[in-house]
């Protein structure tokens, strides 16, 4: 399992929850959200999946997106 | 070109962004926003495409979307 951060144009706490529902789509089982703050705009979340189709996930909200590490 | 409505569950302009976005994507010639109201959480566009179409892309956002018209 590994941790990556993300960073995401997230403005409200609707932005937020769009982000929570396209990561819960890559499956409960397979990603854990460790944290989605909307004022520093940081996504948290520990997954065996490759950080790339967690980055393409987050694209999909039609929100600006970069992987911070 | 058929004039569709859509309700999606926008409460900042960052989410009426990601909306722009998303039908962007579908291509500047085949979609004509005609309005995006964050008030009234609503969506106006003008295209030749199937509105299940539209629909598929603004749920990409992973906003709550129905289609009133």
């Amino acid at each position: 399992m590994t941790q990556y951060v993300f960073e995401m144009g997230m403005t409200c706490n609707g932005c937020a929850n769009a982000a929570r529902k396209v990561l819960g789509k890559l499956g409960e089982d397979k990603i854990k959200i460790d944290d989605i703050n909307v004022e520093t705009k940081k996504i948290t979340v520990t997954t065996d999946l490759p950080a790339s189709d967690v980055l393409e996930a987050l694209k999909k909200t039609g929100k600006e997106i970069k992987q911070l590490q």
